[in-house]
């Protein structure tokens, strides 16, 4: 299936790896099914970062690099640096970035991000993002897979130490948008307080219409201030069960839209 | 066009004060539409507040009484007490309390909420509610009318003091519900985690599907804890610029799911 493609040469896959499509720009990932895969997470989280040009972007917790993928296969004007604390998924998320020839505009590194600065510089990016595990440690079944329950659980780092680095790498004049189960939403404003984030952007997701939000998209910036705008809803399915338009415009890059 | 109406005997309406429908329940509000009138807000506010047995209510800056006159009218084992600290608009709710025979169930208190309790025990209110004051001074055009100035803008209490006397006020298993500019979400999240208020239920209110969120309404309950819900969103208008159904069944007192 992968004959003839010349990227290929540069790269291999591991034994349970496959190379899956990555949205609809010709990008793909190497995933594996039994330890990482990206959701639909990504995509509402890159719908919030804009075009820029020459951006700089930290991407905390990359997993298998899905976020810095996809923007900087959106935007050849940004350089994206994911770090990742699991050997496993920095390593294949260092091969996908071969594999979509990317090499020049992506970085993977494989760190703790409370660790951070190494190689990076303090308050230098202009957005910070993160898709951070989502469920303290406690809270649910623990995957036996250690890479898909760094991912999901609180194992490797907190909430709270996503946003204090976020606070740390962040330009003053630069954005932090992260992706997380609406439930965290009261525990996430007390936590971007904390570090002077002030809260500008929130987009609450709905599976359907009418159920109950899962997912919440915020964006702050650096300082105090009021004006914290809630932009309209996003339903991921239709009373149809399939995806809706907004989605599906998600999908293939579509940005929120922050005028309305 | 009162006349005939016994109950109109109690009460007498001053100048520039007419009767008004409040809802499809046959309540009468008086209002004073240069000082004061009620908005959709109320209605909204009220669908979080259920019926229960018994209820004992505190509604924090009552206005023209509008809240305790709601759901008194819903629920007849409710007893409420409304609190303004502005003579006449709680000379006003006093007066609309005796037009719809309420006073068994509704208290009017005028006091400034930063001093309670009085005649009010501490931590003892199943249900805490407010709409309070909007804006902060300073932001916009303060109305050179007091009462509606005051019912607007934080002149005689801050958001900061109505959560902590919500928190004061309420059963340690009581409710406090909240409706609130979209905007200041991010500061309610802040003033409730400091009186140690988790919050529970997050609805979102939007004037359309299309357009960012202008009201938050939050239901929060003493002490710590996680599993905030973010209900469906509730839109006011639809495409032809009518009431939603969701909107209407809301002013007939139909309570907001929060099973979903």
């Amino acid at each position: 299936m992968l004959g003839g493609d010349i990227r290929m040469e540069q790269v291999t896959l591991a034994a349970g790896e496959r190379l899956d499509r990555l949205g609809f720009q010709g990008l793909r990932i190497i995933q594996n099914p039994t330890k990482f895969k990206f959701t639909i997470d990504a995509f509402l989280l890159a719908a919030l970062v804009e075009h820029r040009k020459k951006l700089r972007l930290l991407d905390l917790g990359t997993g298998g690099g899905v976020l810095p993928l996809l923007l900087a296969g959106q935007n050849p004007g940004l350089k994206a640096w994911g770090v990742e604390i699991q050997p496993q998924l920095a390593d294949m998320a260092r091969r996908s970035v071969l594999v979509n020839n990317l090499a020049a505009q992506v970085d993977i590194i494989e760190e703790d991000l409370k660790k951070l600065p190494k190689k990076l510089l303090l308050n230098s990016f202009d957005d910070v993002i993160a898709n951070p595990p989502f469920y303290p440690v406690g809270k649910g079944v623990i995957s036996e897979n250690d890479a898909l329950a760094g991912a999901k659980f609180e194992i490797h780092c907190t909430l709270a130490d996503v946003i204090k680095t976020a606070a740390r790498m962040v330009k003053g004049n630069g954005r932090v948008a992260l992706v997380l189960p609406a439930q965290r939403l009261g525990e996430l404003m007390v936590l971007l307080a904390q570090v002077h984030l002030t809260p500008k952007l929130l987009c609450l997701v709905y599976p359907k219409a009418a159920t109950s939000a899962n997912l919440v998209l915020v964006r702050a910036c650096p300082g105090t201030g009021a004006g914290l705008k809630v932009l309209p809803p996003v339903f991921v399915y239709g009373a149809d069960m399939q995806y809706t338009d907004r989605m599906r415009q998600i999908f293939h890059g579509a940005k929120l839209d922050i005028s309305k």
